[in-house]
């Protein structure tokens, strides 16, 4: 028996009900496995994801959609510096919207638990290809394979679940009708009212180069949970992900009996972008963007008129004041910086230090101290080729190494400025040709803002000899509200110092990890329990995710008119 | 004992809680009566309003808040035509915008529960003035005493408690605090993480002329209750009312400890506007504007990077297919377009019907036919003084009786167009000076829109020939996508058209009132179950209330560390 919609909403509705109690307590809960590691996985599930990339290198991504007017693709992969060969059809974007607006009165039309359950349904479909995808992401991205397979994969999906679970609060917080009864003068009157959700219209998602599908999941599925079709722009160095992904959405809206066109791929080059026809169309009402401030900031600057959701970048700190164990400190922030080679919107770049030392147990630990243990935790992680290329992965575009060396330079060139690491490159053990770049740390005077005081993205770690902790949060928060900041980190062993600097960096609008050492990775964000992005200074104006995401995605329509006697009846 | 804020949250909190469940439910309920008949009132009541209203007069204004930089006012009454003689203070915006700034802090680390308590006390404050409240109405705006009493008293107030129970269904979605607990690797990591809401910074109130006080208590409500200053700016000609509101919210936060300056008034002259000073200010990143179409559309066209929640006006259609009680629609439409002499902004305007007639139990009714009911019931209401007053009360501005009497002479010169009912004035019993007008009637052929394809602003009916009722829904939804509809208006027999046109209206984003005939007003909107405004036409982009209206107003502030050993005890 072919499982119908309905059905498919009563077989997830416990996944959105745990999703709910997740984000309403913030503990941890996944539905999936985060690890690569085989013994979570079915057997021939590494090998079969990896047998289904080889098979897109080299041809034509089948993606049946409107409006096909040529086959492009300019990917190079930054472990094998080689071109995927892979070509993704070029839609007319109009239409795409065309075909998207054809769409939207039949999903609008569907019950919102049917449209929850299908995008469960598409993320629970998306795990299953993950070792692909964990492939895919690697290859266009330069993300570690074991990295891809994570935060590309299940966190990303449980961003996008994250996204449901609030869908799902918001439209659910409206009861589809109600019986109205009020006394006027001697009159009693009875209502009927009927409230029915409307969607906004057609939803834009702007995909990032560096990490795709983390912000485009959750886009995507606030915006077909609440109704509206979804059209992905990826970065054209980086669309092999949402490709899968929309192909992927689009087979599991068909298989339900559902317009595979609520989802459709825009595909374009550097050289000819096409945002701006969907960004300009006046159907197009919601617009989801992740991608570099530039770009971000004029949205925010110039759309009027429509739903616009933004995650750019910022300028993230680390303020060191103290530790109960500095190596593990230096070891943290190393491993923060290293990850993904520093090309994450997570990934720290100003790193504050006492210029007289920061506090620990065994009395004060002087700049230099601190400085050379961050640097040995680095090349600790640099030199072994196993664990750098687990890490650090490859840095996708070679602009970021430009941005880095340059920034040797200047550094070179600067009184006070101190280069205590150069940014060599090291060996990957698989790909020979992968771009690789290890951090750049230079060590800076306070007030060297000419170097660190806008965000470089890239490998490199300023490290800034500060008055004091007081005076490190005072910058670090004051450079946060005028360039951004998505992840700040705290190291301290004073308490009130510590409660001091949790005002300041939520007075700022700055997410604060404090003492963060061991395992988990500083600049992890947990879906369902870390806010991601606080909207309240310019690294974006929008919150992975909150009631906010969601609720403005669609409207309430209602009517109203007398009830009939046998209403009356029921509701006495 | 004085009582404190946290007894005052205490105390309304079974309030909160009763507004929640009314919203969540959409069933009648409100904390006041609506009515100003004196056996729902403290004995006196009326007399000492009266008097407080009386007193205001031809006097300053006092409020004692910062940057005074001289005393204007500008407000004439409509049923004398005298001005009132009242002076405000005109504040310097830069002082009331300094001031707000000041103030945000502490009220932004006050509890939410606390500020949402104090928001429902200085609207149960306003409540115990609303006598005095309906006096200072009636005599800037033109509305009867009985409909100031109640539309801009408690049906206004409880928009503003509806608003507040939003805002603390979206605060309390956030949880303050979790112990998160996940295995990496081999370690147990447990973090304690804290929530923390903040509000986005100081919001701007811009009240519109002829019904001030029903659009701004939810707005003031929702922006104060997530944390943010409030400035109210009223409209130049209708001051009185927002600035008894403004000194109730000021004295209210005295009273509790807190800064006045977290509600100020901005008033102005319409030879010198002062809105945009407030507008382009980076400190204030909330704008709710309630107004012309000119205006709510140039805001909606070019203010980026704030809030802006807007409601304009629209283009209200009747659609009368068909009628059980000819007479009854009759009077029903009749009443709805006399109403405060048709200066609200659920006034309909145009009324399509059938050129073939309507269908009732007796037989089709002719369309000549349908126009003499329902001019009879306008007369009916119009020749007798008492219900004439108590109905239509005054016109506030002279332009909007010169629109209609421009209307009329461009009637008399257009092929098919028939002057049914010329727009007299009526002898108000009380105020031989009031500026009356009872509505022009016109009956026009489909197709005249250079009549009625537009908003008036003022007492008049245009009565459609429409080919059939399809067409006038066609009609009406095409008009209503194009120029915004707030309340439309449906009068059929047949379910099936009835079901059609449900449709056709949702699908236009235009919410639909069904068939009501009888005691309440058709274009009564009840807080907690009406949904005003769908945010999918012209008329406005918010809606009063849902939890869009609130849930940007606030953001979310983490910080997380390592959970102390006792957490994890505690947790367990």
């Amino acid at each position: 028996m072919t499982e119908t919609p309905a059905m498919l909403a009563a077989r997830h509705a416990p996944l959105i009900a745990d999703a709910i109690a997740a984000v309403e307590t913030r503990r941890h809960w996944s539905p999936f496995r985060d690890s690569p590691s085989a013994r979570f996985h079915a057997p021939g599930a590494p090998e079969a994801g990896r047998a289904a990339f080889n098979a897109r290198l080299d041809r034509r991504f089948a993606l049946d959609q409107p409006g096909i007017t040529g086959w492009i693709g300019e990917e190079v992969s930054p472990y094998t510096r080689r071109p995927l060969g892979i070509s993704y059809p070029q839609s007319d974007p109009a239409a795409l919207i065309a075909a998207a607006a054809a769409a939207l009165p039949g999903w609008a039309a569907t019950p919102p638990e049917q449209r929850i359950a299908l995008c469960a349904e598409m993320a629970l479909r998306l795990y299953a290809v993950n070792f692909e995808m964990a492939h895919a992401v690697m290859q266009v991205t330069g993300q570690s394979f074991t990295q891809a397979f994570s935060g590309s994969g299940p966190n990303a999906l449980d961003r996008g679940i994250e996204a449901l679970a609030y869908a799902a609060k918001a439209m659910r917080d409206v009861t589809p009708e109600a019986r109205w009864q009020r006394q006027f003068g001697a009159e009693d009157v009875v209502l009927a009212k009927q409230y029915r959700l409307v969607p906004r219209g057609i939803a834009l998602v702007i995909c990032c180069a560096s990490f795709p599908t983390w912000n485009a999941y959750p886009a995507m599925f606030a915006s077909l949970a609440t109704g509206n079709p979804v059209i992905v722009k990826p970065h054209p160095i980086a669309v092999l992900p949402m490709a899968i992904a929309v192909a992927a959405c689009r087979r599991t809206l068909a298989d339900y009996g559902f317009d595979p066109d609520l989802v459709t791929l825009a595909v374009d080059t550097r050289a000819e972008p096409v945002a701006r026809r969907f960004i300009d169309d006046p159907a197009v009402a919601i617009i989801d963007f992740t991608g570099s401030p530039a770009f971000g900031g004029e949205l925010e600057r110039s759309v009027t008129g429509k739903l616009l959701f933004t995650e750019t970048a910022g300028l993230n700190a680390v303020v060191l004041a103290g530790a109960e164990d500095p190596a593990a400190v230096a070891r943290a922030v190393a491993r923060a910086a290293c990850l993904y080679s520093a090309q994450m919107c997570t990934s720290p770049q100003n790193i504050y230090i006492p210029a007289g030392g920061i506090q620990t147990p065994a009395g004060p630990m002087r700049f230099d101290d601190v400085a050379a243990a961050i640097i040995a935790a680095i090349d600790e992680i640099a030199d072994a080729p196993a664990s750098a290329a687990g890490i650090m992965g490859a840095v996708q575009a070679e602009a970021s190494c430009d941005i880095v060396r340059a920034l040797e330079a200047r550094a070179g060139q600067m009184p006070g400025a101190r280069v205590l690491r150069r940014p060599r490159p090291y060996a990957h053990p698989d790909y020979p040709e992968a771009r690789t770049m290890t951090p750049l740390v230079v060590a800076v005077p306070a007030g060297a803002e000419a170097l660190y005081g806008a965000e470089h993205f890239g490998p490199v770690l300023f490290l800034i000899a500060a008055d004091d902790a007081e005076a490190a949060i005072d910058e670090a928060t004051t450079l946060g509200r005028r360039h951004g900041a998505i992840s700040s980190y705290l190291y301290a062993t004073d308490p009130a110092l510590i409660d001091r600097a949790a005002d300041a960096f939520a007075g700022a609008g700055m997410n604060l990890s404090i003492n963060l050492t061991g395992a988990m990775w500083a600049n992890f964000a947990a879906a369902y329990s870390d806010y991601h992005v606080t909207g309240l200074n310019p690294a974006g104006n929008a919150c992975l995710a909150d009631l906010a995401f969601v609720a403005g995605r669609f409207r309430i329509v209602q009517n109203r008119r007398p009830a009939l006697p046998q209403d009356h009846a029921h509701a006495a």
